[in-house]
């Protein structure tokens, strides 16, 4: 029983969808590049640049030298500030990675005593296997590749961030629509990108991993695992770095230029507010690209990892073993008509519609993807196969991986529409949050963190269900490819989402270059949207964190060759409590560090305000260049520990207690991680939304709580700087703990399961 | 090989060790009752009621027939609308309670169909047991003798707080010292009338079973155990509808009277003064009152249930069935001895003696229990015998058990003075939030937050570090005992927990009845210190419930039949998943209660100002009752759907899903509840103590962040309303949602084993 699909055209197709996807990019890129940043050529083509026959809204300033002169300036230093900060981290992070690169060769080679002789299979018994030398000395190497194409994702993605800002900007003088599609293309550059290239640098490790492993297909994709390995720890360090770095300026700038000195936001007065916008590039786009494509590289490696060791692997069977990478492939196409949909099918003409537009990009992905999935799982797989569970193999046809596949995808669905709810001002939740401004800031934070705690239970159920028919279908291997379901539109999730801050900095560089407040109206229109689709992105990414996980911990299980996780024995049960633990231990040091950063921050621009004259006048400019070197240093020096916690746990626990309690602090970190990582973010959201609600004053209902200024405002400010660490810092590195944990538990699984457990052996 | 102490020994000691506590707890009230409320008596006798004779301070106004007359008017209104509140209560709650005792019946006699025939035990196989049904009849029975109870055990500690606490006003008058010994004696009466009421029904009760019974001591202890879940049932009414009750008025009277009219705490002008002063003694005192009692039942019931299956009831040695009984009782006397430390052998001379005087009690009560647990494991168990682990029998010496309750005791003092170091504002932590409160209420709120997560890192390796050891020693029943280790110093835990809100109480007396400054600033250094000992408490009563839930989760697993529950299951994992949410779901319905009740008070207290004249002037007396039917109204009504969350969970999961899901909720929820619990209670107390520290101004740094009114004192007022229903609602209430599921699911574990898991059968 073999595939429909030939193993030639799995090997054709997968490559051509990765260069599909990184083609489309690049002209989406161009479209972008057209928005001109040089004022001469922008003044002489300005209404001639392509759109001009179908504007729908007043054009304001398109003739001002001077803004576009200042938009191109402030534009460089956001974009200076960025790559330098980016520049340090990944130096102290490079130290870190050649550590972590050398430790791993060491742990895995000293499995079999650093022994260059082949050794029989563990699966395939009458087989003969590669060394475990070579086996550690692939999975760094394929560890060092994920860290650096995870690394230039990040990166990649803030570039094209800041290059699209201040042209998001210009472009929102011709009105709304045209503002947004430049954000969303630029969204798309980024999210095809990564996508592709994730597809694209998997595939060639594996081609090439494959010239030495032959036909030992167990050796190749274990060492393949470290692709995941190196893409989370990078993640981590770039969601943790970033998310502190951005909120220590955020915190900083509002906390006196909105409450002390009542001036507005990205006021350029302000000195902390280059370092914000910069703060936003380096966390919420380069962040959340590294933990986007660690998720990504994770599932792919978690399902690969577990084909490996099923019928696929053993019957040498191309197509199927590729199954996941099929999938991916799908989802690029599929991803690409649905951008379409956003930038050339429709237009959007008012306010009103952006929302609803990035709402349909999430359901027409869905649909299409699950047609997609449909096709992949018929002429993919073979009819009838088998999959390994936990010592044994289980039976599973080709409709039962699409239902597991589909269930993620769907899943994700709900998750994303769920977090809407809770999130956007549109509905009760928010307007509740906000209307308990009322009586101040105290019940503010009440009712916040009650909604946060609400908006975990469906997500929790959606989640659930998932694992639980996955699971039953077809064992960890079909939660893998749940995960892989759920993120299978990935270049759509991440185009949604880093469009939000793409606005955001749109909103601010007009705001820094003097442009008229309507402007400013248009970008806050792009950004509240943004606000919503974040806190939707970061559901996608904790839901298909709690899968990735969990089939993670799965393979780990798998490998390190136990059959049963009892929570009934003290040393699964302890590790258990001590995991559901960790994510408040993580919590308590990102959160701190951000706090202590603000202060920092805050001390410094009250400083500035009180010791130079003419600051708040306008008339001089405000020392930037400090606030920038405060969120810097906090940055690089606060994720060091919070970094050492989540990789050395695994490290310690697995040497010292061995894979039984091991498996108990990952279930534990698991199922309490998701919970805080959910009800951070969307009480994060929830109130950045409310005060955003009383601020645009929209119903009768809100108008009677604002309006800026007002106390009711005011408590609401109060909410929305508690709320900044809590869903751009400690929640989204919650998604990461509870991945990187597993994916290290699982690459170092045979040195656990051969040298593990110190302490029990001597006890 | 039989214990050294004889059968009858043991059956004379229990009940002789229980009237002795009751007896000390009747004295320590005539003490109280010697300080007159009745103005005649007291100016007559005024101070030469048996301390005139060593008076430290000067004394104030004690001639003042007035202020004792208004005291005792302001006492009587507390205690009336307490008492209202509490039969208000009851009264539901008793209708509730009526409703489960009949599903118990039916549920558990339907196990075997109602029949009324004998069968074999399922334990010992060679010998008869009773028909289910008469255990369906007995469980109900114990179950309602456990409500009651613990209703009792509330109404009576709520009794003497509403007693002591004018009392403890006009000691007062006399000193620090002579208030300290009345607030304290009040609180050792009701730690000793609940710790000795708890043993004695539950001794009558084993013994009147008994009668029945005869030789079946499988299915006598099992009928027991409904007395644990009677007692907690009880608790978790009382610990949420207490503890909206508390906060809504607390946080309401103060959104209005310290924020918006700058009036002093419990100002006689704030018409939610008096709910706010019922509040603490219904829900600080009655509601920790059934939750300790609850805890107690539970762990004597789990370690009793354990033993009936091990070779204690199989060879029926009734001194070591009795084992965990004996510790009870031997903790009653020990905490006699260490009471007699804080109110007969020393003496508090200043305001600073009173927390070291405090932390004193835990100390000399931990090491006089050591001591005596020593001798109880020597004297009252063979030198070995078998213990019942999850399908074999495990041989286990007395020493072992030794260690297992030695172990529990000492990792409560360890969790007890973790809390104090995070929450009292003598260490580092506290006052970094309050140097937070320099930037304003968001850094304050993040820094508390981060606090909070951090506080719970030692603790939870304290607990695993006692589950693994006595996990590892004695299985379930080391669990079981080491809870009841945590435990045995119940009586003192209690009378310093009580002492706080009588003191709170005294304070509020002292300011209505416009008493001289000094005497509040008396009453506020007691309450501080009542303030570290609250969380203290809280931290033991979670750490003892953790254990505890464990303990029945074994008691339950064992019952069920099941002997491994394994994480790698679907069907456990979703119950984990799900299981570590419910805390969230909780806590959200909580807060979210005490949110909305606390928006209508502040409605009501902003109208009565603005339409009331004369009110802010003191002329006219605000109406209370009101206030007072606003909390109830809304307690009583916001009860319920948390109440029925926790109830109906293990009966719906155990009947739909089967005991391995449920097994899996119990263990999810049980690591994920403990977390937040600590880290709420933490959270609320750090806040409440960093306000403390800014308004008493004891130090250099303190006065640079005060005085009163100040922006940072504003910050920190906002930090402390926010705590309160973290730290009184949710976070206590989280100990009982996770006893209470395992103890119903203990309960109820033969009829999910016969019955349970419809879906799966039919799917």
């Amino acid at each position: 029983m073999a595939a429909l699909l030939s193993d030639l055209a799995t090997e054709i197709l997968i490559p051509v969808a990765a260069v599909v996807g990184i083609a489309f990019a690049l002209v989406q890129w161009v479209l972008v590049s057209r928005v001109k940043l040089s004022p001469e050529k922008q003044s002489a083509g300005g209404n001639k640049n392509g759109y001009g026959d179908y504007l729908i809204e007043e054009e304001e300033g398109l003739n001002d030298h001077n803004v576009v002169v200042k938009c191109a300036e402030i534009q460089s230093a956001i974009s200076e500030g960025a790559t330098s900060f980016l520049f340090t981290e990944y130096q102290y992070v490079g130290i870190f990675m050649v550590i972590f690169a050398v430790l791993i060769f060491l742990f895995l080679g000293s499995v079999e005593g650093f022994s260059t002789k082949s050794q029989p299979c563990t699966y395939s018994k009458d087989t003969t296997c590669k060394p475990a030398l070579a086996n550690a000395l692939f999975s760094t190497v394929s560890f060092l590749l994920g860290a650096i194409t995870s690394l230039f994702s990040g990166f990649l993605g803030m570039k094209i961030a800041t290059y699209a800002n201040a042209r998001t900007t210009l472009e929102a003088r011709k009105g709304v629509g045209k503002a947004f599609i430049t954000a969303f293309r630029s969204g798309a550059v980024m999210g095809f990108l990564l996508a592709a290239n994730g597809l694209l640098v998997l595939y060639i490790t594996i081609n090439l991993f494959k010239l030495y492993y032959g036909e030992d297909w167990e050796g190749l994709f274990e060492s393949i695992t470290g692709y995941g390995l190196g893409g989370s720890s990078m993640a981590l360090f770039g969601r943790v770095g970033g998310g502190i770095y951005t909120k220590a300026a955020d915190v900083g700038a509002d906390l006196v230029g909105k409450v002390e000195r009542n001036i507005p936001e990205d006021d350029p007065r302000n000195p902390a507010v280059i370092a914000d916008n910069v703060g936003d590039n380096v966390g919420d786009i380069a962040g959340m690209g590294s933990d986007l494509f660690g998720s990504y590289a994770e599932s792919s490696c978690a399902a690969l990892v577990v084909a490996s060791i099923s019928s696929f692997g053993i019957n040498h069977d191309l197509t199927g073993m590729c199954y996941p990478l099929l999938i991916s492939s799908v989802g690029i196409v599929v991803c690409l008509v649905t951008t379409l949909f956003a930038t050339d099918f429709f237009e959007i003409k008012s306010v009103k519609e952006i929302e609803p537009a990035l709402k349909k990009q999430l359901i027409i992905s869905t649909v299409l993807m699950t047609i997609g999935i449909a096709i992949v799982s018929w002429i993919g797989l073979p009819a009838k196969f088998t999959i390994y569970s936990f010592g044994s193999q289980k039976e599973v046809a080709n409709w039962q991986l699409f239902f597991c596949v589909a269930i993620g995808l769907w899943a994700g669905l709900v998750i994303g529409f769920v977090t809407e709810y809770y999130t956007s001002n549109a509905y009760s939740p928010v307007q509740d949050v906000a209307d308990s401004c009322r009586t101040g800031a105290a019940t503010n934070v009440i009712f916040g963190l009650a909604l946060g705690y609400k908006s975990v239970i469906i997500p929790i159920f959606a989640i659930a269900v998932s694992i639980f028919v996955s699971f039953s279908l077809a064992a960890m291997y079909g939660i893998a490819v749940a995960a892989l379901g759920m993120l299978s539109t990935i270049a759509t999730g991440l185009a949604i989402d880093a469009y939000g801050p793409i606005s955001d900095n749109a909103g601010g560089i007009a705001e820094m270059a003097g442009m008229s407040h309507r402007i400013r109206e248009r970008t806050d229109a792009l950004d509240a949207a943004g606000n919503t689709t974040a806190a939707i992105g970061k559901g996608f990414a904790i839901g298909s964190a709690a899968l990735v996980s969990l089939a993670l911990f799965g393979a780990f299980v798998s490998r390190a060759g136990i059959s049963t996780v009892d929570v009934l024995t003290p040393k699964v049960f302890i590790g258990l409590l001590v995991g559901a633990m960790l994510p408040y231990w993580f919590s308590a040091m990102t959160m701190k560090s951000v706090g202590s950063a603000a202060l920092k921050m805050v001390e410094e621009v009250r400083r500035q305000f009180n010791t130079i004259p003419g600051l708040m006048e306008g008339t001089t400019k405000p020392d930037y260049a400090t606030c920038v070197k405060i969120s810097t240093d906090a940055s690089i020096k606060e994720m060091i520990p919070p970094g050492a916690l989540v990789m050395l746990t695994p490290l310690i626990v697995g040497t010292l207690f061995g894979v039984e309690t091991l498996s108990g602090v990952l279930a534990g970190a698991l199922v309490s991680g998701v919970q805080i990582a959910i009800s951070a973010s969307n009480t994060g959201g929830a109130w950045d939304n409310a005060k955003k609600y009383i601020e645009a004053g929209a119903t009768e209902h809100a108008r009677t709580l604002g309006p800026k200024g007002s106390d009711c405002h005011k408590a609401a400010v109060i909410g929305d700087t508690i709320g900044d660490p809590l869903k751009d810092t400690s929640g989204p590195s919650l998604n990461i703990l509870i991945k990187l944990m597993a994916v290290e538990s699982l690459v170092f699984a045979p040195f656990f399961a051969t040298h593990g457990g110190i302490i029990f052996k001597y006890l």
